[in-house]
C-alpha cells in the first residue's frame, strides 16, 4: 500500500479537520518525525498531521480508510523497535497536542489523561498528590504515556509494581473506520466479555489510536533504600538475583549493567551531559547491582536491606554502597538510565529485549556472549534482571556495513532462539515493531500468528493502520 | 446450531478418542452436567466426554469442529452467569481428570497446572512451599482454576494481589480447530505481539479449551490481622471503605455484608452447615465490614490497623472486634464465604456482580434498594468492595414465577443502568455467560459487540465453542 500524491485537495481536506497549522508539508519538518531512537532507521512521512481532539482523529481515520491511506500514530519518538515509524509512506498522526491531565479523583485513586502527556509530567503530578503511578521507562522525562501503552513498557519499577498493562483500566479510542469506543469501564475488577483493553496494550498502534486513558493509582511509597551491590562476574550477579526473590524479599528495582556499560555511561555523564558522576564504581568487577527497596517504615525496609546483603555474600561480590543522600540516589539512577543513550554516542547499536525466567539468566548471558564470538560482534549487556528482562546492546564498532545488515542480524536470530530455548520471548518491554519482526517465527508459531493477523482485520479491515509493524 | 442424533457411529468415535468408560451417555449422569450454581437453570447435554490430555482435546475439537457439533467446556459447575452450561444442547467437556499439579518452580516462584486442579488444593500445595496463590473465589474448595481463568475470577484479596489474570503467564490452548498453541511465554514481562494470554482470560469458554496453566506465584505473607467492623447503615460503611484507601492504607481483604446476610448465613451454619458460629455479631447495626490486612511485620499490621480505627472512628461505626485467634478468623471468614449459598438455601435467586469506581457505592446500594421498591423485590448486598464490587442477590420469595421472569429482569436492568451511569459495568468477577447476557447492549455500545464477535470468528469460525455466551 502506498499513499497517493499528496494533492492540494487531500491537504486542504486534512486542513478543514485540523486546522493548517497542523499540517506539515515541510520536507525538513517532516524529517523530524521519520525516525525514532531505533539504530539509524528513517522513514519519511508523506503528511504529519497534529489533531487536537477525539473528533478529529476520527474524521482524519474516516478518510483515510475511505481512501486506503496509511496511518502511522506516533508519540514522543523514544521507540526501540521502531514502531511508530511511517515505513509506508503514508501520514504520522503525531500525538503531541493530546497533553492534557483531563483529571485526577484521590477519591478512587484514578486518573484520566491523554496519550501525549510525558510520562514523568504525569508521575509529578500525582505524586504531589500523594500518589504514585509506578511506571518508568528510562526515557520517562521525553517518552508519553500513549506510547507506553502502544508498547506496553516497564522500566525498574515493574519488578515489584508491574508494567503500564497493569495500571491501564480504561482507553478511549478511534478505530481505523473512525468509529469511538470505550474498551472497558473505570473499574478495578471487569470480566465482562472480552478483554479489549488488554488488547490494545502492547498492540503498537495497530489496531486503534487511543485518545484518552484512565489509569489506576497507588499511594506514594515514602521511604527508600538503594544499594550498589558489585560483583566479580555476570553470571555470578545473575545468580544471586534470583536468590534474592527466593529469599522472599521484593525489592521495588533490581537493575543490572556490565561494567562496560558503566564505564561508558561515566565518560558519556561527564563529556556529554557535562554532569560527572562523583560515586566510584568499585575495579575489578564485572557488574553491577543497583537494587531498591521502598515502603513506607523505615525499620522494615533496613532489615530487608540486611536480608539482601546476607544472601549476595553468599555469591562472589565486593562491598556494597548504600546511596547516603538523595543526591547520591539521584546520581546512581541517572547512571543506570543513561546506559543506552552512552552506549550509543560510542557506537551504533541494534538493540535488543530479551526476557526469560530468572533463574535461566546466567545461562542466556553467558551464551549471548558466546554467540557474539561466534559471529564476532561485542555486546553491553543490562537492564531489569529482577523481571529476566536483558536488554542487549550489539555494538556495530568496525563491523563493515555489509555484515551489520547481513551476518550480525543471523547472530541476533541466534540469540533469540537461546531465549525462547530458556523459555523466554523475543521482547519484555520494547515491543516488536519492524526491529523483531523478522524474528517473530522463533518465538510464536504459525497459528498464533494467523490468530493475530485475523484480530487485526477485525478492527482494520483495510489494513491502514501502521500497515508493516509486529507480524 | 444443534447436536445431530448422537448415533452409534458418533459415540464410538470419541470412545475411540478417551476411552469408553469417559463417554457418558446414561441420561441420569449426564443431568450432572446439566446446571451449575446460576439460579435453577438445566441445559442437558448430549453426551458428556471426560479428556484426559491435551491430544485427546485436540482430536474431539478436529471431529466437532468438521461435524459442526456445539462444545462446551465444563470445570467444577460452580460459576453463576451459566458460562458452563451446555445451552445448544451439543456435548459437554469435562476438564475434571486434568487434576494434576505439573511442576511448582521455586526457583522462578512459577507453577504450571492443569485446568481441573481445584483452586485451594494448588493454593495448599504452594503454600507447603512458602509460596502464594492470591486468587481466591468464595467456592475455592471445589472451583477449579480452569474456570477461574475461564471468567477471570476474584475473590476477598483481589483488593491486595488481583485477579486470576495478573497471575496468569502463559496458556496451553486447545482452538476450536484442533489446533495445539501456547498463548505467551513463561515470563513476568511480555511485549510480543497481541496478548492472547489476557484474551482468553474471561473469555468464558468461547474462544478455545485451556489445557495447561503457567502461573506466576509470591511469596506467602507470614502474619494477618482480621477486624469485624459494624456500622449503623450500609452507606457508612460504602463511605468508610473509601477512606480507608485515600488514607494510603492497602488492606489484603475489605469484605462487606448486610445484617441479613449475616444472619440468614448464621442460621446457614447452625442447620445446614451443623457448624454454628460462636462469634457475635453486635445488633442495631445494618453493615459489616471484614477488614484484613496481612503481611511479615507484626508491629507494621498493628500500626496500620490502629489507621484502619482511625478512620473508621470517624463514620458512624460500632465497636470493632479483632479476631483473636486462628480459629476465631477461620469462623469469621466462615460466614464470609457462606453468604452466597445461605441466602440461596432462603430463597431461589438471582446474582448479580455489578462493579463501580469505589467512592460511587454509598449510591450504588442505595439505588438498588430504591429499584428494589420499585419493582416489588428485596436484595441481600454483600461482596468485595474494596475493589467497588458489590454482589446483588435478588431474592424471589413470594414474587410468582411470571413476575420473576418478566418484571424481575426489567428491574436488574435498572441496577446495571444505574451501575454504568455511576462509572461501572456488569460482571466483576463471574463473567456473563447467559445470565447477563440480555443486559450487554446496557454496559458496551453495538461496536465493542461486533468487535468481540469478530474476534470470536478469528477463533471458531464455525461458531462451535460454547456457542450464544457472552453477547
Amino acid at each position: 500500500m502506498a499513499f497517493p500524491e499528496v494533492s492540494t485537495d487531500v491537504v486542504s481536506q486534512f486542513e478543514a479537520i485540523v486546522g493548517k497549522e497542523n499540517v506539515i508539508l515541510d520536507q525538513e519538518k517532516r524529517l523530524d518525525y521519520a525516525h525514532d531512537k531505533t539504530e539509524n532507521y528513517t522513514f519519511l512521512p508523506a503528511l504529519v498531521l497534529k489533531p487536537g481532539t477525539t473528533q478529529e482523529v476520527s474524521r482524519i481515520m474516516q478518510f483515510c480508510n475511505a481512501h486506503r491511506i496509511p496511518v502511522t500514530a506516533r508519540g514522543a519518538g523514544t521507540g526501540l523497535a521502531g514502531s511508530a515509524l511511517p515505513t509506508h509512506h503514508g501520514l504520522v498522526l503525531s500525538m503531541e497536542r493530546f497533553n492534557k491531565i483531563l483529571n485526577i479523583d484521590e477519591l478512587n485513586l484514578q486518573a484520566t489523561v491523554e496519550p501525549g502527556v510525558i510520562t514523568e509530567v504525569f508521575q509529578n503530578a500525582v505524586k504531589e498528590k500523594g500518589l504514585f503511578y509506578p511506571p518508568d521507562p528510562a526515557s520517562k522525562g521525553s517518552c508519553f504515556l500513549g506510547g507506553n501503552l502502544a508498547q506496553n513498557s516497564g522500566g525498574p519499577k515493574a519488578v515489584k509494581y508491574g508494567v503500564t498493562r497493569d495500571y491501564v483500566l480504561n482507553l478511549e479510542v478511534v478505530l481505523p473506520t473512525g468509529e469511538i469506543i470505550w474498551t472497558g469501564a473505570n473499574v478495578l475488577k471487569n470480566s465482562t466479555g472480552y478483554n479489549l483493553t488488554q488488547l490494545m496494550c502492547g498492540s503498537e498502534g495497530t489496531l486503534g489510536i487511543i485518545t484518552k486513558i484512565v489509569f489506576k493509582l497507588r499511594g506514594y511509597p515514602q521511604k527508600n533504600v538503594l544499594m550498589l551491590i558489585p560483583f566479580v562476574t555476570n553470571e555470578e550477579a545473575c545468580r544471586a538475583i534470583a536468590a534474592i526473590f527466593t529469599a522472599g524479599i521484593q525489592p521495588s528495582g533490581v537493575e543490572f549493567f556490565e561494567r562496560v556499560a558503566a564505564l561508558q555511561t561515566l565518560a558519556y555523564c561527564q563529556k556529554v551531559l557535562n554532569s560527572p558522576v562523583t560515586t566510584t564504581f568499585p575495579d575489578n568487577m564485572d557488574a553491577y547491582l543497583l537494587c531498591e527497596l521502598d515502603g513506607n517504615d523505615e525499620e522494615v525496609l533496613m532489615r530487608d536491606a540486611e536480608r539482601v546483603m546476607k544472601v549476595v555474600e553468599k555469591f562472589n561480590s565486593g562491598e556494597i554502597l548504600f546511596a547516603e543522600s538523595a543526591a547520591q540516589k539521584e546520581e546512581l539512577w541517572k547512571v543506570r538510565k543513561n546506559i543506552s543513550p552512552a552506549v550509543n554516542w560510542f557506537t551504533l547499536t541494534k538493540s535488543e529485549d530479551v526476557v526469560v525466567p530468572r533463574a535461566n539468566l546466567p545461562k542466556l548471558i553467558s551464551g549471548i556472549k558466546e554467540i557474539g564470538k561466534q559471529y564476532g560482534f561485542n555486546t553491553v549487556c543490562f537492564g531489569h534482571l529482577g523481571d529476566g528482562n536483558l536488554h542487549v546492546n550489539v555494538l556495530k564498532e568496525k563491523i563493515s556495513d555489509t555484515d551489520w545488515e547481513t551476518k550480525i542480524p543471523q547472530g541476533i536470530g541466534e540469540i533469540f532462539k537461546l531465549t525462547v530455548s530458556l523459555g523466554g520471548t523475543l521482547s519484555g518491554e520494547h515491543g516488536i515493531g519492524i526491529a523483531k519482526r523478522p524474528y517473530m517465527p522463533i518465538a510464536l508459531g504459525k497459528t498464533n500468528l494467523e490468530l493475530m493477523r485475523g484480530i487485526k482485520k477485525v478492527f482494520d479491515p483495510n489494513d491502514i493502520l501502521n500497515p508493516g509493524k509486529i507480524f
